[in-house]
């Protein structure tokens, strides 16, 4: 074994690292709060050294969003491109998603949950970003509910886009009841009505599709 | 008539005036963003004259809050009360809900979904208060979901914490697809949402209520 792949952070570029702290930094304190000057001092950086990477506090917050946006394709679309397209798919990476934000509420938050409310309010080059990525994430859910329908997984009265709109909540209102009221089971309720509105609209096969899950 | 009652403004409290103005402001900036002196050229008024009403920022954040609760209660709980218990309030409180937060959009943002997401980290009196009116909604809706229960509206197998979830679900996403996503039919997709739900939960008694609303 090559003493280039011994260990992980090997394998990380230092501008990989610097967004890897910036990620976990901006759940914790937004995007806005997150400096030069205070990223410097997180990876033990002059701010000169961080300039070298980031040319302003706009670029910086502009990677941080697409880093993150990288570690939810990494965790949640890609293992699942093994799965069966349509109702398998959809149902691993939807429970994948619940699981990650509920790993990430420990650590200050979901990363979208928070910027997002940071953000709906201020227009400009992040919140096009932001606006850009989440529409990727709904049209990701509509297609793959349109395909489950198409895979006779789901009945043909099912709505794509009405469906989208349930899952999606279910996963904001999880973050909520968590992060605000510290609603214990909060991240398992969200996977009961995951769990009960895909059920509802499942033909046979999709209900077994389910059971076997 | 009399003239105290000719109008409006006349029988609101200089106070009350304040507050109002402070709610629609903290709808836009946030409750962190208003401080005496912002709110206090806002109203046309001195510092001085604004620190005679709140002696701190954080009894000014403290009193925004109570005054959007207290509007909250107005516009949404106290007309209900006219309304049968059980299911036909609750679909009146939940459907009048969608509706204000429907129009505050256009104003900048529901005052609560704003406030929630910045106060989420932030421990202190503020986000104990906006806690407790939190817990207080949530256990509103589950209490009315457990009497329309109890009056054979909803089915017996109806799990009143898992609906109450699910309907505050719905209303959390219509904000932020309204706000961030600018989705045109969030609130209509949120309130087909609540009326699906309650239909399949409900009971020849409970099915007939919501088809004469």
């Amino acid at each position: 074994m090559s003493p280039k792949v011994k260990s992980e952070p090997g394998n990380v570029s230092p501008r990989e690292r610097i967004l890897g702290v910036a990620v976990e930094m901006a759940r914790q304190i937004g995007l806005e709060g997150l400096s030069i000057g205070v990223l410097a001092k997180e990876v033990g950086m002059s701010k000169a050294g961080l300039f070298a990477h980031f040319g302003s506090k706009e670029e910086l917050q502009l990677a941080t969003l697409e880093a993150a946006q990288s570690v939810f394709m990494q965790r949640v679309i890609i293992p699942a491109e093994k799965t069966e397209r349509g109702l398998p798919r959809l149902h691993q990476v939807i429970t994948d998603w619940i699981a990650m934000a509920e790993s990430a509420c420990d650590k200050g938050g979901c990363f979208f949950y928070s910027v997002s409310a940071e953000f709906d309010g201020r227009p400009g080059a992040i919140r096009d970003r932001l606006v850009l990525a989440s529409k990727q994430w709904l049209d990701w859910i509509q297609r793959q509910i349109a395909l489950a329908k198409e895979r006779g997984h789901l009945i043909a009265e099912t709505d794509p886009e009405q469906l989208t709109f349930e899952i999606h909540a279910y996963e904001q209102q999880a973050n909520w009841a968590a992060l605000l009221v510290g609603q214990k089971d909060a991240y398992a309720r969200a996977r009961e009505a995951v769990r009960s509105r895909f059920y509802a609209l499942a033909t046979e096969q999709g209900k077994a599709i389910l059971d076997a899950r």
